[in-house]
């Protein structure tokens, strides 16, 4: 059981020290779940592991949560270094990284864990671990895209059920929890996000939910997902109620082909900002380029957005086994928006969409 | 509506400027919506709260949730400073924090921001955002007050339920999905966690529940809690079932009466770390002082963990409104384990207990 784990670790470890690092330190995160199995929730009380080329790996827990990291997939197999409540975390900590001049924490580590490592630890540089971690992560492996193909899954099945209800007349927030329980039906875990953009507010690409009552003639944004065996899914489909807006079809279309041509541009050996390239230059020639807002796409796995990110200037060279959203969108204050998003697996010659339910547009009622 | 989120954001800038920092920066965080009533999901693209006493407050977004944070409750009383994807968002910080050399950050900012933050702004010194905005979020105000009541009666309601339920033969599990079941039913908006931690299991004070066959003289730990109209619960209750196990009834008085002792020392003007002593001297006393493992409490309020904690070096001077749990334990490895746990409210001549279903040893079947 805890094989993948050590072996994560191991390449882990191996990867900080290629790029010159003394030390990794990972807090709870999706990166500690997936580099050990171990997944308390972030608090104030630092737990941390510690990585370091040529050492043994160790964890610093909390005394009170010594026996839940000892029961974890890797209890057995690093040194666990416990500490108590009214002692100094980060003295502990700095014990285990004495010496180390160059060190990479994990993102998501918190501001005062950091600072409290920076005056434990003043001589040592602070870098984020993303370019470390997120090298090991970017690259799923066959079970790892087995979890994301079922929760894209369970994601399409939740669209193809949500435009056979009704629309019109009821509020953002009733078909928000309607695409909340729908995900939960078709499989997954839970439901952690569910965009319901009407009318006007789909100009708005994170707009909550709220009261406003969908209207004939509304564009809807709807983008949702949830959590299906400890991966993530992710999609985005626009629709309208009866006729489309005025202007509304010359734009989906930009978006259907921009979107189109981005998951075609995606093979082995592309650079990452090579897939935002694709889609902005079709939404660039259909006049629509500063209504695109946002950058094409973003990792998914156990997180929603980590590494890559499709977006000028992320250099990183796609590989097979990398997934990520292909998502532009076009948005125009006050009338309408647009967006749509599949997730996608680089694969050994090209590309498999992960989502297929219908990019053509859906009229609802 | 904005009035309390104005009024938090003017008194912890001069909270900022008594302490002599340049400014106080603010990420998505429990901090971020007591401030401005604006909570989005924290994520890779940074959001941060600018305040700088003697300056009006801004707010960096991304420029795809530039609609979102306008439509916040401060949407129209902070400086929106929108960035763009592909574009560096620290330097737009920088220029926010321009000629600041102390600045405070939310602790739960991520480590990436924070670097980000430091290499763009060189000079300054940077340091944990809570003393500034713990000190103000530490002392409820009535409406406060009267949300962490009614979710610690909702928890009360759920272990009064629990207890009727039978436990032997079933698995640890089982019975935490009826608790989080019960802590909806009994009104809260979700359920956060739900220890049960039965037989040796509950000398693990974070123990995760599992399939373990809880049996007849099992102690059983139960720690739960929730969200309700966006402040948490949180209450520890220890049952037998049928006879207790050997030695054990000693220790849970030990555990009782030191419970007892720090909820009676605490009144305004005593300091945290004085309610911890209470409640160490009691178990200390009756021989157990290496067993309790963990301080005796922590604030509770918008976070399940908050200023002050009841701690040794916690020197913090308590006053009315602030709300804070008092849980000591004892735990014998390979035994069992004993904690008992309330929130409580500092009032103007002494304390009020929020938690008030039984203390007596439950026997439950």
């Amino acid at each position: 059981m805890s094989a993948p784990h050590l072996d994560r670790i191991r390449r882990a470890t191996q990867e900080a020290g290629t790029r010159d690092l003394d030390a990794l330190v990972v807090s709870p995160s999706p990166d500690l779940a997936y580099l050990t199995g171990y997944d308390p929730m972030p608090l104030e009380r630092p737990t941390l592991l510690v990585l370091r080329p040529g050492s043994d790996p160790a964890l610093l827990v909390p005394e009170l949560e010594r026996a839940l990291a000892a029961a974890s997939p890797v209890g057995e197999h690093v040194e666990l270094v416990p500490w108590r409540d009214g002692a100094d975390p980060y003295e502990a900590a700095a014990s285990l990284l004495a010496g180390a001049a160059r060190i990479a924490v994990a993102d998501r580590l918190w501001a005062s864990h950091l600072i409290g490592l920076q005056r434990s630890l003043p001589e040592a540089s602070f870098s984020p671990g993303s370019p470390v971690i997120g090298r090991l992560r970017s690259v799923k492996d066959r079970a790892e895209l087995d979890a994301l193909r079922r929760a894209a899954r369970a994601a399409d099945e939740t669209f193809r059920a949500i435009v056979t209800m009704s629309f019109q007349g009821r509020s953002e927030e009733a078909v928000a929890n309607d695409l909340a329980d729908l995900l939960v039906v078709n499989g997954h875990a839970r439901s952690d996000f569910t965009i319901v953009a009407s009318g006007p507010h789909a100009a708005s690409p994170h707009h909550e939910p709220g009261g406003r009552t969908i209207l004939p003639r509304d564009a809807v944004v709807m983008d949702f997902g949830g959590e299906l065996g400890g991966y993530l899914s992710d999609t985005t489909r626009t629709v309208v109620v009866g006729e489309a807006p005025d202007g509304f079809e010359q734009a989906y279309a930009a978006v259907r082909e921009a979107q189109a041509e981005a998951v075609d541009a995606v093979r082995p050996g592309v650079r990452a900002e090579e897939i935002d390239r694709a889609a902005r230059a079709v939404i660039d020639a259909a006049g629509y380029g500063e209504r695109f807002i946002h950058r094409t796409g973003h990792g998914i796995g156990l997180e929603l957005h980590e590494p890559p990110y499709m977006v000028e200037g992320d250099r990183t060279v796609l590989e097979p086994g990398m997934t990520f959203s292909v998502e532009p969108g076009v948005y125009l204050e006050g009338r309408f928006g647009i967006r749509i998003e599949d997730i996608v697996a680089v694969t050994t010659d090209g590309v498999e969409r992960l989502n297929r339910s219908a990019r053509d547009l859906q009229v609802v009622t």
